[in-house]
């Protein structure tokens, strides 16, 4: 489609020589071209339709070549790579090869920060304001923050931390009044407060709406000047009350109608100088502009595409996450002591129904990783049995929590971790990777990779019935066919009441001793790919796949083993200090181990399947490999 | 010593009955003993004294048995450990078999928590609460507190989150008044605006002290009023502004002399039972009743041993630590661009002098250390080398911005680990043995693990000059001297222009084929040790020290191991996933690898020379391991 002002050519010259009017029109066009890329390619749509005003706002005060614009975990970035040079490209949106869904350092030099993990962005402004005034330069820095993100202990230690060293930089606190439902904390509360009693939602009495009225008659001068006394001057009309952001030490301004783009404009510009942190309060509205997505924001916080016309998203139907929501809750159902905890993912961990269920036993702690942890273990301390369901790639947040308060104390609690292994077209910030590494290492934990939606449901049995101490599960994202090479395999026996399915590993092929696959959970259909092409190559050998990664027989282990020369090892994680270098210290040295898995955990945005070629452990590539390794 | 009340015997219901009088002799009995205790065993001093009184007054409130008291990191619980039942081993404080510094719940039932982390108490807590309110019982939680403490991210998140469920729950901030330096928050500053506003530094005007008088007068409803009254009261006389604590949903009580032990009665009596979270402000002084801590609290924070009569501190003289503070300084004359970071240990990571001599580039930014790592990217991508110094046991908590924030941008920064490996007396909390684990898998990351003082200096003119990526320097705590073996053994060529000294595996040791042990660092002294021992036994091998441990050559690494069938591969720090699979992981499958390490990462307190016996890594272990290993 041909646009009227948003082109390739749309230089920063160009941005900043707008009329209002023209805003307007780059800002319907922003909308349309960001609705039509995600319905096509997936991605995330309401944050991204929620900061089209603000974006073109801050390109039209600031220098983007010289200032640098942090977005905190960055899926909001769409019209910022679209007026900064990624027009033209932007139909390979989270494609293999193309533009990534989230900004990149490698992408553009306009993109100042790897993101994707929340909470960021402030910490790493005041790193850049900091290095700024060191070296005697005059650029702006400027972080954009959900309300959400917020939440975070790491936002707080980075306002916490500006408060030392007045370093001038803005961060725009972009408040999206989703956050007043059930699920929110103390501060969301606060936000509620601030809105209210500033007369924001009556917008007419807004500090803002008066200095924009008075601006052409006022000029710059007198803005700033009204600004610099709008403290005693919300003092006096507005509420008694200052700030959580004032009580840490910054100057706090607001509220701002996020979706006013020239209120945006004067407001920044007036408080752009001001010396020390600056936070700006802005309200917008997630999903604004597209109807569907106003409607239910969270259904269109990431999808994998969707019919513009109706708003009809696609939908993979069942998947791991699905399963696992469902079985907590018929489990918890006849466990009055299981307790379930989720970090501002309810949706994305399956836990919306489970929620309803049972309000009192679930605990949506917002994006608090960290708190998510050790809460638990005051639960389990008090003999509940707490399962915390956060995806793999953020549970990295919680590392030391989980070790120092819930592993050193034996604490029964189970770890569900969606999103483990290759994630897809959200590249690499998000691959769940680490988490056999991490949890391996760990004492007192049990490690459990299902291979299906029936292991994976057997997996939580177990984990909430027998299993004494700390648990972690581990799914990958998406449904049981992705990870499925064939259903015609004979499957383990299942159900048994002794969770032999689980606890035992499970020979799924075995027609000679050429070598011996172990694979780890869902790579039980790249184990059985290669096996099979292996088999039409004349090479015999044998593949048995491990739910129950840790502990593990040393025994049993051997026995499977036993007159294999050749032993591979095989997971959807990291190779260093995985799984496989566990397994390897429980083999006797009669064997040569070779433990496959992820090398370069950075692999950017593609299919599932072909981020695991790209890794190299997808069927063919191990299948290969083990023809290279056993015939010299 | 014998004391008039402070016994063995003093049980919760003679506590509970004590006179005002009788409790001045028990609060200065305790002091008593903790400071002849702490003269001899080492531990953490001012904290203890700061909370005696605060310790008597729970214990007067609350019921031990029945009620959870959570100290958070715990430093400060020996007056509780006294009261409640570990008076009489209390002279085996932090020795071997003995009571440990830290709460344990394998040493009390009424140790709640096991702590040394900060900041995890307000989190346990929330789910004690709710655990108790899930199961329909009565029993108070308390959490105490410090200031410093809550600059962390976790403690906001679980304050943040408590907003949400109003769990009845006392929160004790344990003001130390000790927080208006240089080196403090936002946070910081406001609890000095309170302690301004309040009146409290002129004492006779607080509210509390108010109260207090009229107490006999009122009586305890009466009390009760004026306290649920104390808001508007407050709000009228005192200060117009409410906390951040009540911005965020809590009851905000203060400020109560926390030396004061009936105030401190009467306030936590008054506010106990209100319902939902509470606040009490209290302000102590750390080390009180003890001049020399009184005066100078940071040295008396965790001390090895001191003279009573003239406040003498042992000195252990020469540290890794003070080397590594010394090079920094020398490093950041000769190259503007080093910055150093460090999480409120600038004393602990050796950083004092270094704060005073560069100001302007040393950042500590409070106990945060993930916003230290997440700033640090921030430097490093405006061409700083931030310098990012941590203990390897505080580090674990940054492990997700470690990964996210530098690593998968490939940033230059250096994280510099004190009290990697075994640490000694404060137990198994405090251990540094994950950080070669963490830090191997990571892309891009460098390790090294200088083998002595020399090695140190040499690595971090190499970390800082040579490298452009992340890289990680791991050092143990002590000094040199505990982890040579003999200064008599032929030492690498030092100060080569190519880092070969650093780069390249030091033969230490090579006279026969029998084995090969690779030791990590300063695991040296236990590699050479071994190869006497074997020596002595006729049995001939080889020992290679590797100060680089990532990236390794394979080829190198192969051709030192060549023609040796048993190689054993030697670090303080966790097996699983350690710095050996590393190692195995290049090595060809020609050799029986063992990788050697700590299995088992809860080895509680006693001398470090003593727990890497316990851990079997010691010299006479490893040769005892690799007799057995090659003899069959």
């Amino acid at each position: 489609m041909e646009y009227k002002i948003l082109s390739e050519n749309l230089n920063e010259e160009k941005i900043k020589s707008l009329s209002p009017d023209e805003r307007i029109i780059l800002c319907n066009e922003l909308r349309d071209k960001i609705i039509s890329t995600v319905s096509k390619n997936g991605g995330h749509l309401a944050s991204n339709l929620g900061v089209v005003e603000l974006t073109v706002a801050l390109l039209s005060v600031f220098d983007y070549k010289k200032d640098k614009i942090i977005w905190d975990v960055g899926h909001q970035s769409y019209s910022y790579k679209l007026l900064t040079g990624r027009f033209e490209r932007f139909d390979s949106l989270r494609q293999e090869g193309g533009i990534s869904g989230f900004p990149r350092i490698s992408e553009s030099p306009y993109d100042r920060l790897d993101t994707g993990h929340s909470s960021t962005s402030v910490s790493a402004a005041v790193g850049l304001a900091r290095a700024r005034d060191l070296k005697g330069e005059d650029n702006y820095v400027v972080a954009v923050i959900g309300d959400g993100s917020l939440n975070s202990g790491l936002a707080y230690e980075a306002i916490n931390d500006i408060g030392q060293k007045k370093s001038r930089m803005l961060i725009i606190l972009n408040d999206n009044e989703m956050s007043i439902d059930r699920n929110v904390g103390g501060l969301s509360k606060h936000l509620a407060n601030i809105r209210v009693n500033s007369g924001y939602i009556s917008a007419k009495h807004s500090t803002e709406s008066f200095l924009k009225k008075e601006m052409p008659v006022l000029g710059k001068p007198i803005m700033k000047l009204m600004i610099a006394i709008k403290d005693w001057f919300r003092f006096i009309v507005y509420r008694k009350k200052p700030t959580i952001f004032e009580d840490l030490g910054l100057l706090y301004y607001g509220i701002v109608d996020g979706h006013d783009t020239e209120a945006l404009i004067k407001n920044i510009d007036a408080v752009k100088d001001l010396s020390g942190p600056v936070l700006l309060h802005i309200v917008t509205r997630k999903g604004k502009g597209y109807k569907p997505a106003e409607d239910t924001p969270s259904d269109f916080h990431g999808v994998s595409g969707f019919d513009i016309a109706t708003g009809k998203i696609s939908s993979c139907g069942r998947s791991y996450t699905s399963v696992f929501g469902n079985k907590m809750i018929e489990l918890s159902m006849k466990d009055k002591k299981i307790a379930v905890i989720c970090a501002a993912m309810a949706q994305g961990t399956g836990l919306v129904d489970y929620s309803f269920k049972f309000p009192e036993r679930f605990f949506d702690c917002g994006i608090a990783e960290e708190h998510c942890v050790t809460m638990a273990a005051g639960l389990a301390l008090e003999g509940f049995k707490p399962v915390v369901a956060i995806y793999s790639t953020f549970i990295q947040r919680a590392y030391d929590e989980i070790l120092h308060d819930i592993c050193y104390m034996n604490l029964h609690v189970v770890f569900a971790m969606d999103r483990a292994g290759l994630v897809g077209n959200d590249g690499h910030t998000h691959h769940g990777l680490y988490d056999l590494n991490m949890f391996c290492s760990m004492p007192n934990m049990t490690v459990i990779a299902p291979r299906d939606y029936k292991s994976l449901q057997r997996a939580l049995e177990y984990a909430t019935g027998t299993v004494e101490g700390p648990c972690a599960i581990r799914y990958p994202r998406g449904s049981e066919e992705i990870n499925t090479y064939s259903q015609d395999m004979s499957e383990p026996s299942s159900a048994s009441d002794d969770y032999s399915d689980i606890i035992m590993p499970y020979t799924a092929y075995d027609k000679g001793n050429e070598y011996c696959i172990i694979s780890i959970g869902t790579s039980f259909a790249d184990g059985q790919k290669a096996a099979s092409l292996l088999e039409e190559q004349g090479v015999l050998g044998k593949h048995v796949n491990l739910a129950l990664v840790k502990p593990l027989d040393s025994k049993v282990l051997n026995d499977i083993t036993s007159g294999i020369r050749y032993v591979f090892t095989l997971e959807e994680g990291i190779t260093e200090g995985g799984a496989g270098t566990y397994i390897s210290h429980l083999l006797s040295t009669d064997h040569e181990v070779t433990n496959i898995g992820v090398n370069d955990p950075v692999i950017r945005a593609a299919s599932q399947a072909r981020q695991k070629e790209i890794a190299a452990i997808d069927g063919r590539s191990v299948a290969d490999r083990i023809i290279k390794t056993i015939k010299g």
